[in-house]
């Protein structure tokens, strides 16, 4: 039961039909029970399922984060991960990023690359105490009942209330089909979460995938840092589930205007939205939607 | 914008419908387009969210972790959390767990319970480094593409494999209507988790919700360390979105013999659920369902 080894290249369509690395072939028993009961009938069958696997964040060779994601776009997620924590904000801020080609820690049998992905920062980059850390060590009378969006989150006020950025809701609703037919891998596993980045006319940018909202949702921020392409002003982002606190930290974070969810957002999102001048809509689905903050940049 | 405090007491409907602690009120636009084209109509209404507030637990003393979770069972998150890391097993191991009471932090001029809990372990018990840690600092050579579940995970081998549980398809297939039946917040926001533990019989033992899945999970496994019921032989644990790496190791911690999810599982959850000898049922759904692992103890 090792873990594969996997490669950034290593993205094509096997034999046997999975995407290599992103997809794992499992036996699976369904059963299907008849309408009128009695005992139902089972079947087994080849199934494929969204592959998991721990990726770890060193920086400067030091252990900085772990994650479990879908492999794939992992030099993506670390990137994005980092402009999330607001350690990075332009590509000059990372002089060095690569997944761990297995000699760097004094092995030389490995066969392939790895889980590790290794970030070098330019001088003068620091990874600071995480916003989740300062607010436990650092707002020690806030978070006994007062603590406030401010102590949490790493987000300045009013950060996105001058994009001018406008957005028709005719055009909102027809990205959640656009995202869907751009995943590719959710159509065979159902087990994927996804994140798009649009234009304001509705022209999908980039669409990443991952077991985990939050790595989607970095890939993508990521590949825009590394493509020079921060802050991504007049852009919609879209998520496939709901929006929390964290995801419309990572939007505000990579200077998008406009967050969009499927599904609800929570009381938090909405707050920090509100504080950000972010334009926040949720329950994205047919012909309608709920816009909870930034109303004025989307005009039915 | 400061969060409200929050007491474990206040879990009451207030005035205006909403359930104090779990949901806000915030004002949202609902944006309908027309079926034909042209502009939408825009109305202005409240609408209950989800909450979502920091949650810090703190071990003797000392920030361990902080999660994103809804009001409400903090006491248990906190103490499943400890049951999911492999800290605790029994409640004896906890000789103390309460709410920040707002006199610890050296200020007297706090007027409720808030977003911490500081937990005291019995004498031996202690709180090791974690599993994604040891993964990062101590499978040094195994991390370059040859980590195996063994590495990041803190479940022996086998470990439910002599749970003789058997589970009837007719029943497992009525679990999420009774799951949504028990789920009250969700009907009102749609923006959370929920996991529920039942018998074998399909009785339901108890449910809880959040906006994080694994909050869920921790809040139901603590409520069952609490009340002295760990291990958890013989039940089932359902889950109402995917079943990650993660949900499937805090299912073997509590001793669950199967978990049942109305979506997908990961690769990874699979592999650990078949090492453990856990039973894992995924798309959950109307009168099917597909058993991934263990699938002697479910007999169609």
């Amino acid at each position: 039961m090792a873990l594969r080894t996997l490669s950034e290249r290593d993205t094509g369509r096997r034999k046997d039909g999975s995407l290599a690395g992103r997809t794992a072939r499992r036996r699976v028993q369904r059963i299907t029970l008849p309408h009128g009961g009695g005992p139902g009938k089972a079947a087994s069958r080849a199934d494929f399922l969204a592959a998991e696997e721990p990726l770890g964040i060193r920086v400067g060779g030091t252990a900085l984060t772990m994650t479990m994601r879908t492999p794939g776009d992992d030099i993506e997620l670390a990137a994005g991960f980092l402009v999330s924590e607001a350690v990075v904000r332009s590509p000059a801020d990372i002089t060095g990023i690569k997944l761990c080609d297995g000699t760097s820690c004094g092995h030389g049998d490995h066969d392939g690359l790895g889980n590790i992905v290794d970030v070098t920062l330019a001088p003068g980059v620091t990874v600071a105490p995480g916003a989740w850390r300062s607010f436990m060590t650092t707002s020690a009378c806030g978070v006994c009942g007062k603590a406030s969006v401010e102590d949490i989150c790493v987000v300045p006020h009013g950060a996105l209330a001058a994009d001018p950025a406008r957005f028709a809701p005719a055009v909102l609703a027809t990205l959640p089909e656009r995202l869907r037919e751009a995943q590719r891998v959710f159509s065979r596993t159902g087990g994927l979460h996804a994140a798009g980045l649009f234009t304001a006319g509705g022209e999908l940018i980039a669409a990443r995938e991952d077991v985990g909202r939050h790595n989607a949702v970095d890939k993508v921020v990521g590949w825009a840092l590394l493509d020079g392409r921060l802050p991504l002003a007049g852009c919609v982002l879209l998520v496939s589930g709901r929006a929390s606190f964290e995801l419309v930290q990572k939007a505000i974070l990579a200077g998008i205007p406009l967050l969009a969810a499927v599904s609800a957002p929570s009381s938090l999102a909405v707050d920090l939205a509100e504080e950000a001048g972010l334009t926040l809509v949720g329950f994205l689905r047919g012909p309608s939607m709920n816009v909870y903050t930034g109303a004025h940049r989307v005009s039915a």
